[in-house]
């Protein structure tokens, strides 16, 4: 197994969890920056094409691991691997944004959900969509239709 | 930072990458099972209903990282983060895959490109789609476009 190295930093107008948004309907608007190491420049070449990337990152403010989780948008529980629950077994978290634009080594983006300060791990660019008539969302559709 | 730990390892038709489908078109569309480690079974609860996971796996049997990266899918070189090469600053990778079913904590999936014998680190659910019309994919269509 490995041990986790920060590639970056996330600049984020969130400093505390309690604001960010979160539960059902929540909105994922708010810009950032992700600030990368000078030593990993070479690696952000070409990034500038994709219009969205998966930022992997730490989930470095929780301790420990629950494995079932109630989150914000339904008030039933379920299991960590259903959830984006903070307190999983392996501190990793992925948020997908939109890159708006880069210089040097920062990477504008919308749609930050991390804290500030956050340790940045792996930037992947989004490739493909899962078709939409293919998709079903468990609990959280249902979590959906009961609060409409 | 933090030291990963596996919650279970994949099952998969792959045992070395060179069979691994590649390049511009390739499917990934192999059955294969993810086998979550007991102490873990609670954690799957209500995972069932989603169609899609997102798989957070280690790449274990890559040494270092490049900064650079010719994928199979174009002859031009890109940034490690513009792309999926398994040479990263930190060993983590990503498959969406299709859960068909599960057997407690036997999850069968479709759409496997790991190795046989991965560990995994985590398991999210899919919950949304980048709208394709927003949706640019850089040097990953222009190689497209030279091939058509």
């Amino acid at each position: 197994m490995f041990t986790s190295r920060p590639i970056g930093f996330v600049s984020s107008p969130y400093k505390d969890a309690s604001e960010v948004p979160k539960g059902l309907g929540a909105k994922h608007e708010a810009d950032g920056v992700l600030k990368i190491l000078p030593e990993f420049e070479p690696g952000l070449t070409d990034i500038e094409g994709f219009s969205h990337l998966i930022v992997i990152w730490e989930f470095d403010r929780s301790q420990g691991f629950q494995l079932t989780a109630s989150p914000p948008s339904d008030n039933r529980s379920h299991g960590v691997f259903a959830t984006r629950s903070p307190l999983r077994p392996n501190p990793i978290a992925l948020t997908t944004v939109e890159l708006r634009h880069r210089e040097g080594t920062e990477l504008h983006v919308r749609g930050v959900d991390m804290l500030d300060g956050t340790p940045i791990l792996d930037i992947k660019p989004y490739l493909s969509n899962i078709p939409d008539e293919k998709l079903r969302r468990g609990w959280l559709a249902e979590a959906e239709a009961r609060k409409n």
